[in-house]
C-alpha cells in the first residue's frame, strides 16, 4: 500500500521502518514542525512537508501519529474527502470528525532501540467493514498479531500496558535510583529484571509472585518502611504496592 | 564444600539443586516439617530430618534458607558452636547469635521455573574474613558475580529488588486482571512486557520512560481515570504512579 505518516515522533518513527520494511511505499512524512518531517524523511529516504495543505494525494492510507491532544486538530485539517484517514492512539475515541478507523500497535517505542514488528499486536479498529478489512490487511502485513478491538476494550488495553509497562519501567528508576544512593550498580539488578519478565511468559504472573509482601513477612515489610524513611514518597509507594499484593485476590 | 540446608522452601530447593551442579556435596536437609524435609531430600538425593539436634556434623557449611522470622529461632537451636552457620536473607542483619555469615542469591525463586545461578549476582557478607573468604568461594563456585556487600548495602539492593521485581509483577497482575474483566487476554501483554525489560538491558531506566505520565499527557490521564472509577484503589495506583512519574527526576 501507499502510506503517508502524519507525525514524526518515536511511533511514525518506527512504524514508518516498519511499513517499509513490509514493502508498502512511504509517499509522504508531514509534521507541524519542518525540521523534525524532514530528518525523518531523511531517514526514510521519501518526502516531506510542514503544510497539511500540500500533502499528496496519492496515498492509500494516511496514519496520524501524533500525541493524543493534537489528533483532533490534525484530523480537522485533513485536506482530502475521501482517503481512509486513521490515528495510532490506544485510548483515543474512533469516533472523531474526519477519522475512519484506528491502528494501534502495543508496544514501548523508545528512539534508541530496535523494535521487531513481526510480534507486536497490532489493535485494528474501523469505522465501516472496508476500512476495517483494510486495516486489518495492512495490520497483518506488519505483524503476526493482528487483531480487531472496539473502542472499550482498546482502551482498557491501554490502561493494562501502562500498568504493564510504564508504571513497571518506573519502578526500575526507583530501584536504579534506591541503588545508586546507596553506592551499588543498576547491573546487579538486571538479571531479576529479566527474569521476572521472562517468568510470565509462561505463567499467569498472580502465580508466580514472590517478595515479603505476598508472604505477609512483618519483619521484612517493617524493616524496608523503616529504611526508606527518609525518601517519604518512596516509602508511601512501598507501603500501597505491599498492601495492594497483600489485598489482591 | 559439604553443605547442609535448614529449609525446605523454594530458596532451599533452588540453591540446593545449584550447589550438587556445582559439584558441592548436600550433606542433609533440615526442616521444622519432616515431610517437606523429606520431599526436597528425594529430590536432591540426601539425607533429612526434623530434629535440629540430629544434625550431622559432618558439613563445612550450615545454610539456613527459612522465612526471615524464623531465622533467629533456627540459629538459636543450632547445636554446634564451631561450624559456619550463614543465612539466605537479603534485609536481615548479620548481627545475630550464631551467626557468622550471609549467602543472599538476589533473585525471585518460583517452584516452577528453573533458575540459571550463574548469572545471578549473590551477594556475601562474613562476621570475619575466615567467613568472608569461605562464604566468596562459596559464592563463586555458583555464579560469575559474587559480590561483598555489608547489611546496610545488602537491604538497600534488596528493597531495590522489590520495587523492580515483586512490584512489577504485581503491576503484571493488575494488568492481566484489566484484561480479564474485559474479556481479553493476557498475551496480548506478553510481547510489551518483555520488551521493556528488554530495554534496561542496556539502557538506564528513566531514559527509556514512555507513557502517558511522562508525556505528561492529560487527555490520556483523565481519560484513564475515568475509565478506572469504579475500581478505587486501582484508580488511587494509577494516580501515584503517574505522579510519581511526572515527579521523578
Amino acid at each position: 500500500m501507499k502510506v503517508t505518516l502524519l507525525g514524526s515522533g518515536n511511533v511514525a518513527t518506527h512504524l514508518g521502518k516498519a511499513l517499509q520494511e513490509a514493502g508498502h511505499q512511504l509517499i509522504q512524512i508531514w509534521s507541524r514542525t519542518l525540521a523534525n518531517a524532514e530528518v525523518l524523511a531523511d531517514e526514510l529516504q521519501t518526502g516531506f512537508t510542514d503544510n497539511i495543505l500540500q500533502l499528496s494525494d496519492l496515498a492509500d492510507v494516511y496514519i496520524i501519529a501524533v500525541t493524543d491532544d493534537s489528533i483532533s486538530k490534525v484530523a480537522s485539517a485533513f485536506p482530502f474527502q475521501n482517503k481512509l484517514l486513521v490515528h495510532t492512539s490506544g485510548t483515543t475515541d474512533l469516533n472523531i470528525p474526519r477519522i475512519s478507523g484506528v491502528l494501534y500497535p502495543l508496544q514501548t517505542f523508545s528512539r534508541q532501540t530496535v523494535v521487531d514488528f513481526s510480534v507486536i499486536p497490532i489493535i485494528v479498529e474501523g469505522k465501516d467493514e472496508t476500512a476495517t478489512n483494510l486495516l486489518l490487511q495492512l495490520a497483518r502485513s506488519l505483524s503476526s498479531k493482528a487483531v480487531q478491538l472496539n473502542s472499550h476494550q482498546r482502551k482498557a488495553l491501554h490502561i493494562a500496558a501502562v500498568f504493564a509497562c510504564n508504571f513497571s519501567n518506573h519502578l526500575y528508576a526507583i530501584a536504579d535510583e534506591i541503588l545508586k544512593n546507596n553506592e551499588l550498580e543498576f547491573d546487579l539488578l538486571r538479571p531479576l529484571i529479566a527474569e521476572t519478565a521472562k517468568k510470565i511468559q509462561e505463567n499467569a504472573p498472580a502465580s508466580v509472585q514472590t517478595g515479603p509482601a505476598v508472604r505477609n513477612d512483618q519483619s521484612t515489610l517493617t524493616a524496608h518502611l523503616q529504611f526508606l524513611q527518609n525518601t517519604p514518597a518512596l516509602r508511601d509507594l512501598y507501603e500501597r504496592l505491599s498492601q495492594s499484593i497483600i489485598n489482591f485476590d
